[in-house]
């Protein structure tokens, strides 16, 4: 009996499409036994060609929209990246019946519910294992493997070029801009690294994450943002003195009816695995009721990785489509009408430990007013640390761990301790997450 | 539009089969939501209750044998265990043209092959996501997460009770058998642990893994087993001090035509994340062409967990029967017609590195004698520690770190210095694995 044939559509040739190209070049046999299909790179639309990767096989077109509306293409892989082009190519490829994988985590946090309904509508698949944590397959793991579990939490290091750069600072002291010059210089970060530093690119796959671990429509502006700038190299060193590394984590967690979905660097207890994935490593922790906790690390970004998910989407689709039958599993694990909307805690209201750094007067009874306005709060003191840097030092560095509280009460007890006549200067906090779990 | 019901027969109501009755239960709701299917709890077997579960609302039969001829149930669960009535059950319920889903990995080491090919020509599907490594969702990450990539190898702490025993006796430089007598006053070790100490229970999943990564049959007798018994407190202490750790670790790696499939303690850096995991937690690493590599970690046993992985193929099953249609993913990554048999390599070809411990008279060329005796079997040397523990002590305790080295070169170059008038008494020897990638 021969294979059912799949006709794959590449749109895009950079990175991660030579990747997708070469993983076809080389595994295509091996892809098509796991399809139990006949899966083959049919037609690419690419603007140029890619030297990393050789199409000389396939048919190209320059313009991409021709893969879209070819009749023989079963499913198109969208990797031309952006929200704008790449979200008409998508909406044409459902429109045309065709299933659409794509690595485009901006589309995805954008544009994923209305795109989702599309599919759904269409009765085809669009699937998006590449836009989240690379080559980790973190959203089956989430959507399916952990399928039985009421998730109580998600934690990740979710942007590679944030975490290369904490990583560095921590094991050399350095300063962040001193570091980022030296990332961009090596090319681990982009001429414009903003996304990466402030959260933005983090929030986008966190959204996804979360959207899937609580059954909600995927939300953009969910995300509270604080990007690792505010870190400083002696908060990681103190960090460690305490325990603690730093982390920029992606964190979403389960109130009942309330969730919170955040990004911001993260004081983690050392003990915790997630603590130790270091340089671009990313690392997703799942929590749930059934199943405890659970770690996923690898590679989140390169062609490789990034490729290697998108052809594990190609396959899962390859597979079905091969057999002519729908696919089963809804993007966000529902059925976007069983999908649920939860209501947003606000950050003031989201208690963890705290993690404050400040300046003082080193003179008596500076502690004890400090003090004085976190216990005014309720906010207990779990380690302190204050150290004269020098004998003739005028002024101190203190830095105190908190027990549990909320952002307004910190926030509130921070202004107030700022506005002592001691303080002066830098005042840095950060949340502190023990992640003792459910 | 009403769900179509999806009815479970579930068999045995042990620690996992309990844990199953409590997620359907709790999460029963969400269970079906994201099945997309009313996914009942329909039909338990088991000789006796267990009051840790509630199946008052359940249909209970004290022959489990009627579930599977209940003609209503569309998937059975079989948590029996064993190997005997255990194949009958999932014989007759295949046979019956019910789904199977079981946490049995004996069975599935042992009969997976028929069993396969009996559920493939019976149509229904046979999933054992529970079989290795508990809640961790690595049967599917490697079947179908992972499906792009040729992979080159997998290397996994498969065995909770093995990994606590030496994690405790590296902590605390207790000897084996003294930690042994801890873990099963504690409940962590079996009063006949024989299986996870020797190997057993790993190899039986290993061979699982090892089918699915590499596309071959599953062979139970493929493994070398190698126990955790020969580990010493001191040989955690020189490894500790030569900047390893010591893991019971399954590997399985690709050398083309051939594998190896092996089960042995491994001296693996301690820079590699899976060195850092500790007490009862898995771990399975996973290298891959195109992924590079990625490690899972989480709770491989216990109710819950065992009971996560378990649902998480009914939620899967649920959604292909829901649709009633086919179930696309065949139990092994490809059908059973497409899985190639690979020639097993001889664990004396095999190469690592060597941590080998010896105990030697301290006199004037001894070194030179054991030295002379590797470097005739072309074995360089990586590190040598040799300490004198007493002034007075008239042996000395020789611990050597060898470049790769066939097993074959090692044992010849080990019998030739156990030989030796100077050496007496125990030689310890031990694979180490660098892990650098491929």
């Amino acid at each position: 009996m021969s294979k059912p044939v799949v006709k794959v559509g590449l749109c895009g040739l950079g990175t991660v499409g030579s990747g997708v190209v070469n993983i076809f070049n080389q595994n295509g046999g091996m892809l098509s036994n796991r399809a139990g299909a006949d899966l083959q790179l049919f037609h690419v639309g690419a603007r140029r060609d890619n030297p990393n990767c050789d199409t000389s096989k396939v048919q190209v077109s320059r313009d991409i929209f021709q893969v879209v509306h070819d009749p023989e293409v079963d499913l198109v892989v969208e990797l031309i990246g952006g929200t704008t082009i790449a979200k008409d190519l998508v909406e044409a490829a459902l429109n045309n019946g065709k299933h659409v994988v794509t690595a485009n985590k901006a589309l995805i946090a954008e544009y994923g519910n209305e795109l989702f309904a599309l599919a759904e509508v269409k009765g085809v698949a669009l699937r998006f294992e590449a836009a989240v944590a690379g080559g980790i397959p973190i959203i089956k793991a989430l959507r399916e493997g952990l399928a039985a579990n009421d998730i109580s939490g998600i934690a990740g290091i979710i942007n590679g070029t944030g975490n290369f750069i904490l990583t560095k600072m921590a094991n050399e002291g350095s300063d962040f801009a001193e570091v980022l010059a030296e990332a961009q210089a090596l090319g681990y970060a982009e001429a414009d690294p903003t996304f990466d530093i402030d959260g933005t690119d983090a929030a986008h796959k966190l959204v996804i994450l979360s959207a899937i671990a609580f059954g909600t429509p995927v939300n953009i502006n969910a995300p509270f943002k604080e990007g690792i700038n505010i870190v400083g190299a002696e908060d990681l060193e103190y960090a460690k003195e305490l325990g603690y590394r730093i982390k920029h984590l992606g964190i979403a967690r389960n109130h009942g009816d309330k969730i919170d979905v955040r990004v911001h660097p993260t004081l983690i207890p050392e003990g915790k695995l997630i603590a130790t994935v270091d340089g671009v490593l990313n690392a997703v922790m799942v929590q749930g009721d059934a199943v405890g906790e659970v770690l996923l690390i690898g590679p989140g970004a390169g062609a490789g990785p990034t490729a290697s998910a998108v052809c594990a989407d190609i396959v899962d689709l390859g597979r079905e489509i091969g057999l002519g039958q729908k696919c089963s599993i809804p993007a966000l694990g529902v059925t976007a009408a069983a999908l649920k909307n939860r209501e947003l805690m606000p950050m003031g209201e989201v208690e963890s430990g705290w993690y404050i750094r400040l300046s003082a007067d080193d003179r008596p009874g500076v502690m004890a007013e400090i003090t004085k306005l976190l216990s005014a709060e309720n906010i207990g003191i779990d380690s302190l640390i204050q150290k004269h840097e020098a004998a003739d030092a005028k002024r101190v560095p203190i830095v105190i761990l908190t027990d549990p509280a909320s952002g307004d009460s910190i926030q509130r007890a921070v202004n107030n301790i700022a506005a002592l006549d001691a303080v002066n200067g830098e005042l840095v906090k950060l949340r502190v997450e023990e992640f003792r779990g459910k």
